[in-house]
């Protein structure tokens, strides 16, 4: 994202993000902290050097609670790790926090609205500040923006997606005959699967992108815990080949359906037909379906984003929260 | 749309539209006029019956320009046929006048955008007011509102799609062996084809629609004769067949790439491929691919609508208005 901050060329309707801002804090990689704005160019060719941070003023490094508690900023940007096992901490904590300061909150961390949407919505409202999350799921494509902006009077009923990578690219490798550990391997080494990949395996990171959105698009109050959930260990080559030979295709789907506090939702195995535009999603590519009462049936596809998209995401917050 | 606003339990987040609509004007069906407000249930009913609307307190029916200049109203929501031969008329007119007066414009008529996009633009933001139009392409899916919400700081570098419904659906008839004459006849009873289609079958309605997104989305002044044109009308069983043969489908694809002044625009046959999601869009359906500089690749679809839809856009544009 710095790439992006640090160059003012690339993004248009702000002259530049350097001298704004004015804390960058790592969990285990340093902290950069200038009351008076941090140099993005050298803090990025810094930790292309060094992998860590290491402020130049000899300031001790503060932890990220310590600097959303003590630092005077206009706007906070969660960036840390899922931390599913521990339910969204410490990224709920930061959140609330900042919210709780009368500060705005950007997210790419979608455990804050999975496991604390409405507590933290609610705080922003009765602070007067913004809660944004564009950044959780697909990326930067906009579908959080598109229902806030674009779909004023109508209902969303139903949401549907493919929102996990790593699971899709192993079916998808599993159908041209290459191994589930091969598979794997393969994943890992482009970058998309965790060194740990049970989370996406499992299920469990659709389960928290399908609780991230029905929190906001169905006014849900769901939790990633009560999500049904099935995952692709136990899939072989024999089962997908199996559903290719129906001209079907194997696809792990996240949906969730209702409204308000009747809204529930799955994760698990489904054969797509040919037809659907879910059977053409490959790679990093993800897709959702929202169903509305007015607005029809709208599919939305990210196809093959590279990291860039995910920091566009925070960007586009940041510039709708204005200078 | 009347069907719609009627009922104030479909739209959420607004009480009713009812005594907010104060004239009906039409080409040829009558007027209804009332400043204090009409009965929009009593109208509809009229409609319905009678074909047309008769004004109960005997007032002489006004023309729509009389309407647009001499009544006092919030927002002009303009509704007449595109008007392709006559460059849009009389549709220009009626948003120039009433921008002019200081009156915010909802158009689901594309031909402003086409032919006037950057003029009207100009004049919309002298006056102060706003000139929406999420209805004039792609019904009620806010592609509009997407790229305006959702795409800050990004830039649309290229727009693809099938924005034409009748065209699609006499390809997809061709390839199941249905001669040109019975596809078309069935479109037009089905009700998305014209009486006279050759606007659609010469692709001008593709040509309008492609304007209207590229002058929006790409800041282009582009104007509906000048895109470089192809329909349908040669296109046979045989030629359709071959380039089934090589697992592809022949789909009328709009696209405009560039930014500004240097926007070109085509409409035309391609040969699409069975992984591209074009190749999926089948009877009312379509679909819109946005390539952008920061926001990745994002293409839009939107399934079977019916002509709820397309009232619905003109609803969503008159709700980010506000009361």
């Amino acid at each position: 994202m710095a790439e992006i901050l640090a160059s003012r060329a690339r993004v248009h309707g702000i002259a530049s993000f350097d001298g704004a801002v004015i804390g960058i804090v790592t969990g285990g990689h340093g902290a950069l902290v200038r009351e008076d704005g941090i140099d993005l160019a050298a803090a990025l060719a810094q930790w292309r050097e060094h992998g860590r941070f290491v402020a130049e003023d000899g300031r001790a490094p503060m932890t990220a609670l310590e600097a959303v508690r003590g630092l005077d900023y206009d706007v906070m940007v969660e960036l840390t790790p899922l931390g599913r096992p521990v339910r969204g901490a410490p990224a709920i904590a930061h959140v609330r926090e900042a919210l709780a300061r009368r500060r705005h909150v950007v997210t790419a961390n979608k455990a804050p609205l999975a496991w604390a949407g409405r507590e933290l919505f609610a705080l922003a409202r009765a602070n007067g500040v913004e809660f944004l999350h564009e950044a959780t799921v697909m990326d930067g494509v906009p579908v959080f923006n598109l229902a806030r902006h674009g779909l004023r009077g109508a209902t969303v009923t139903r949401i549907q997606g493919i929102l996990n990578s790593t699971t899709n690219a192993i079916l998808s490798a599993l159908e041209a005959g290459v191994s589930f550990e091969d598979a794997l391997a393969r994943a890992q080494r482009e970058g998309y699967a965790e060194a740990d990949p049970s989370d996406d395996l499992e299920g469990w990171d659709a389960a928290v992108k399908v609780c991230a959105l029905a929190n906001v698009l169905l006014d849900a109050d769901l939790r990633p815990e009560s999500v049904a959930r099935e995952g692709i260990d136990g899939v072989d080559a024999a089962r997908v080949a199996g559903v290719l030979s129906r001209d079907r295709r194997l696809k792990l789907v996240a949906e969730a359906w209702g409204r308000g506090p009747s809204v529930q939702a799955r994760v698990g195995l489904r054969e797509v037909p040919r037809t659907d535009p879910f059977a053409l999603v490959e790679g990093t590519s993800s897709i959702l379906r929202l169903v509305t009462d007015l607005a029809g049936t709208i599919v939305i596809t990210e196809e093959h984003p590279d990291i860039r998209v995910t920091a566009y995401g925070v960007i586009s917050d940041l510039l709708a929260i204005g200078p």
